[in-house]
């Protein structure tokens, strides 16, 4: 494993920062889902809780730090009712945002490439492991929201939206490697996810299809 | 972490008794649904294992507790099978009560939701994370359930469902922390949840959507 | 636990090769799927990885051997995108084999009942445990790969599929119980789960459902 220039005490508050943010944020699109598919107001939280922490539980697990921090630590729980509390009550306003389900999601997307690959790291995950458990943890919540309601999930059907995740978890840990300090390349790491996510909706950048290369 | 009065051989047997028979009616909920849906002996088997083990296999793999009890202990296996074949030669007798999946389903949620709470417990967890390891292995195995026949899962379509499961997990903690005997706070715990669930089945307590509110 | 006659070097091996070829033609499955719905290139790759691993991942989490070795492994990854790029460039060729999915399906499922059941007995497992553990590693990829695009698994509604993955764990850990060596009893395992899973699918070998009993 390559050596990798780390602050454990600016790494931890980062993760947790960005963590409890990601949360949040998938929370609030898995609650949106939820009022859009007219579940009641306990099933908007369990979405909400169920999109904002399994990608953090996912990583938890796959990394041997159970029981998982979503679990242990009330912030999480409480984030996710709040994102949840939020959505149900002033679900209007979140609506007039244009299509907030995507919105959220690609700021979950990339808060929890950077906290997964982050976290990672930390338990000794040399950095090829990183970039893969940091593109795990980003799309677990939506894969996990998305099957509950019963959709395909968004990493599949959705143009650019793993390799977002996978290219700033890349660069994350390839800054860091050139010596970035840890909270710079976190930075550099998730606005790159976030802008390719926004400009691949926004552009309609598309990648081709088996079926549309034999036409 | 509070002091937690605790006898673990009796938790321990309570934990194995309950465990078994909330996998078992599960399992029977599983199966249910399986023959329902016309899958043949073995898919009728697979979704009884499925619906009555994976509530305990999540719990245990996110406690460390690997590999899960319900994989170790051929119990957990026998007793699905058992549902299993059960359903699928007496299927008519099992119709003829009425909703067979949703009464064995709220007897399963009880069940687990007590012996979730309490194995957390004994993993030296936190009444906190004790009462939320408790309703996810509640809610855990009608989760998989469901979306492995394509349905949205139980704990998102019906009233007061997770909550149940909450509630009477939390009776038991805090019965247990007030000094009553780990029996009588487990038994506590699990009539509460199975109450407050039947209850909502039978008299129809609504909790109101996002939709039914802007109306 | 019974004594279990055991080269660790060859099993090593051999697990590796099962391992990484359950990998490629379980990648294969989910890629064929993935071009069939008609996803773009990196859902082809992301399905090729979800059919191809879970299983493993599943196993690995369930015996304590984190990170998966899917993930701290490059193999794995490269084996999958191999399967996704050649899916999505050769579709025409592979669609020219019979119901591909099916097929390959057929041949993960023998290596990774296989490797699933010798990595639980590297793990300390007993007999009755490794059977089980085969049985979920090889039914794993599927199930995912099938949840994920919104159908009912194989495993449930496909005849004789479980439990041709449990007959060949059982054979695997029956024949070297009784002194073949390692790399034999493998074959035989394998090649029995091919065998009836190929034969099924051949010859419609069927499983009784509750209903046609009742006509």
């Amino acid at each position: 494993m390559m050596p990798i220039d780390f602050d454990p005490h600016l790494t931890k508050s980062f993760l947790t920062i960005f963590d409890l943010t990601g949360t949040f944020v998938f929370a609030l699109s898995g609650a949106t889902q939820a009022t859009q598919k007219r579940l009641d107001f306990f099933g908007v939280l369990v979405l909400s809780f169920a999109a904002g922490n399994s990608g953090g539980i996912i990583r938890d697990v796959m990394i041997g730090a159970v029981p998982p921090e979503a679990i242990k630590q009330w912030g999480y729980l409480a984030v996710s009712i709040g994102a949840g509390v939020i959505t149900f009550f002033w679900s209007p306003l979140i609506n007039r945002i244009k299509s907030p389900v995507l919105l959220f999601d690609a700021a979950g997307l990339a808060l929890f490439a950077v906290s997964g690959t982050h976290k990672a790291l930390a338990y000794h995950g040399g950095p090829f492991a990183a970039v893969l458990f940091g593109t795990l943890t980003a799309v677990g919540g939506g894969v996990v929201r998305d099957v509950l309601v019963g959709e395909i999930p968004a990493v599949l059907r959705t143009d650019i939206y793993a390799i977002a995740a996978m290219i700033g978890a890349s660069a994350l840990v390839i800054t860091q490697e050139l010596g970035l300090p840890s909270s710079i390349a976190s930075l550099i790491g998730a606005a790159l996810c976030f802008g390719i996510r926004l400009g691949a909706m926004h552009f309609g950048w598309r990648l081709p299809t088996a079926h549309s290369r034999t036409l």
